[in-house]
């Protein structure tokens, strides 16, 4: 029974843990460790603290016989090198495979982590079975992978899935590619976030229920400032409002939702997948979101084109699971060793 | 040597052909047909026509083994069914394989008119030896057709490739689809000429160079009704205007260009494909209108995503030798009968 380590550099966490091939049904995790890594963190800094976490559970479970890795953007997964991220510093040209398996003296995978979840979820969670499948995450950044015909399906350059970087609202939202109005910068976390702030800036009024609210909840994010009412918004925060019926907070949540619906009915005119699988902190937001979702995503695919949008069955662990399975397939045939 | 007829079912034209295989390098027809059809034409209408050019052609060069049938519309190639046309009425779920196959007595396969060009294009056309590349058809519709993995993909319900209906302007030009702003509503010919006989209406003093050089033209499309001056724009016109430095005609066309550039950035984000490569009557424009396509669909895909755009080796005959290629490799393995 092999044991594999999989570990995930996500935008905001770090998060490691171990299994034992082949998989159970659900398959299920020896060990598991997270950390939510500082605005600061750069890319040694990362590495310094997921190595700290993979030792951990290397003390705790043993080592391992191969390591795959999920990181949160572009990665060459034929050379096991980053090429970079647009949300954390320092990690240009990373030979991240290499380093680890020097480490620990065992291969190593490395791929992006849409492309990690969409495999996860194709072979243990909610894609299996299919054909095609196209699995999105909306979290920090939005990301997307790809599995048609059974397999992962990277593109040219290993870039497909980018559908982060889709404009669907000309001239609206600056975006960290230079862009404007992808669908990254205006649906993912950190956009719901900084609409609600704007929409309370600039019409205090409307943003009146939401802030009273916000003072009601007594979660310390609303201060003074130079005299005047300041307060720095999470999306959790705008979620939770809209569930509580707060206007404006219903707005902005419908709004990203629409805005991800419409860069989905694209995907469907154009690649007419069987199934899109969404996951990441953002899909937590409820119904309300979903229905906005897929409501828009339905208006813009054409009639002809079926649209099926569901929730990652393996949640937040769908890109640890994916890297379990490319160690899985890629590196060796575990799955199969006695 | 197998005898091959292939028939192409265009927005605006019919064209049917003959050639034998295996293919000659470059592939040569033995005889070609084409006739415009009405804007009245229905479904029946055309039918009947193709059929009796098709008919034409047997005379000339003998019977066929096998049919290869290229339809601009939606189709389901595993039961030779025409889905439907958005631009001639009366081919809602015509059985078109099973039509012809009773006419003819030998096995007709039919697909979409961008899957048989994009086959065509990798088989025998500027695709050759890639693994992937995307067809995008620019005429009186826009459609686009996938070869992914040296195959052609058509997705869960053979609707993969419809970039025509991805939303590039929102709020913008009316589509037939019923959404605003679609890469075909804003790229394809007859919205050229649309957009050129809004701005000459609504801007008479920009449009009068235009007029005026329509008027020199003597092409007879300038008429006076209703005491006024009257006009029926084509894309051609507009062209040949843009190319004779008429500002709005190059405004027009440069636009026209770079919407359909940005529904190709977000298919390079999206898939990321090795290739693009364009057909159709608009692709003729010139420089202009293919800088304008080339530079937006850069300025739209992430830097670190390809982006190579080229136009079809074979031309207005993509479809055509698609549907060669397509009874060849789906028929019988007819390119190696002696």
């Amino acid at each position: 029974m092999a044991l594999v380590l999989a570990l995930d550099f996500g935008g905001t966490k770090l998060s490691a843990a171990a299994t034992r091939l082949p998989f159970t049904s659900p398959p299920q995790w020896l060990a598991r460790r997270r950390v939510y890594t500082p605005e600061s963190a750069d890319g040694l800094f990362e590495y310094a603290t997921m190595l700290a976490m993979a030792r951990e559970l290397v003390v705790e479970v043993g080592p391992p016989d191969v390591i795959g890795v999920s990181f949160g953007g572009p990665a060459d997964v034929t050379q096991g090198v980053v090429r970079l991220s647009h949300h954390v510093a320092g990690w240009d040209n990373v030979p991240l495979a290499d380093w680890l398996e020097d480490e620990f003296g065992v291969p190593v995978v490395v791929d992006n982590d849409a492309n990690a979840a969409a495999l996860g979820e194709h072979r243990l969670g909610a894609g299996r079975g299919l054909d095609d499948l196209f699995y999105v995450t909306v979290s920090t950044g939005v990301g997307g992978g790809w599995v048609l015909n059974g397999e992962v399906h990277r593109g040219r350059g290993r870039m497909a899935g980018e559908i982060g970087h889709v404009v669907v609202n000309p001239g609206g939202m600056a975006c960290v590619c230079g862009k404007q109005g992808c669908v990254e910068a205006e649906a993912c976390g950190p956009a719901i976030a900084k609409r609600m702030q704007m929409l309370v800036e600039e019409y205090p009024e409307w943003g009146r229920p939401f802030v009273e609210w916000v003072g009601k909840q007594g979660n310390g994010q609303l201060s003074i400032v130079n005299g005047q009412w300041s307060m720095k918004i999470t999306a959790q925060e705008v979620n939770a409002a809209a569930h509580d019926n707060i206007f404006l907070a219903r707005q902005v949540l419908t709004e990203a939702g629409s805005f991800l619906g419409q860069g989905l009915g694209a995907v469907c005119n154009l690649m007419n997948p069987q199934r899109i699988i969404l996951g990441g902190g953002v899909t937590k937001s409820g119904p309300l979101w979903w229905e906005a979702v897929r409501n828009t995503a339905r208006t813009h695919a054409l009639p002809e084109v079926d649209v099926e949008i569901v929730p990652a069955e393996l949640g937040d662990d769908a890109p640890l699971w994916g890297a379990v399975v490319l160690a899985n397939e890629r590196v060796v045939p575990l799955s199969t060793s006695p």
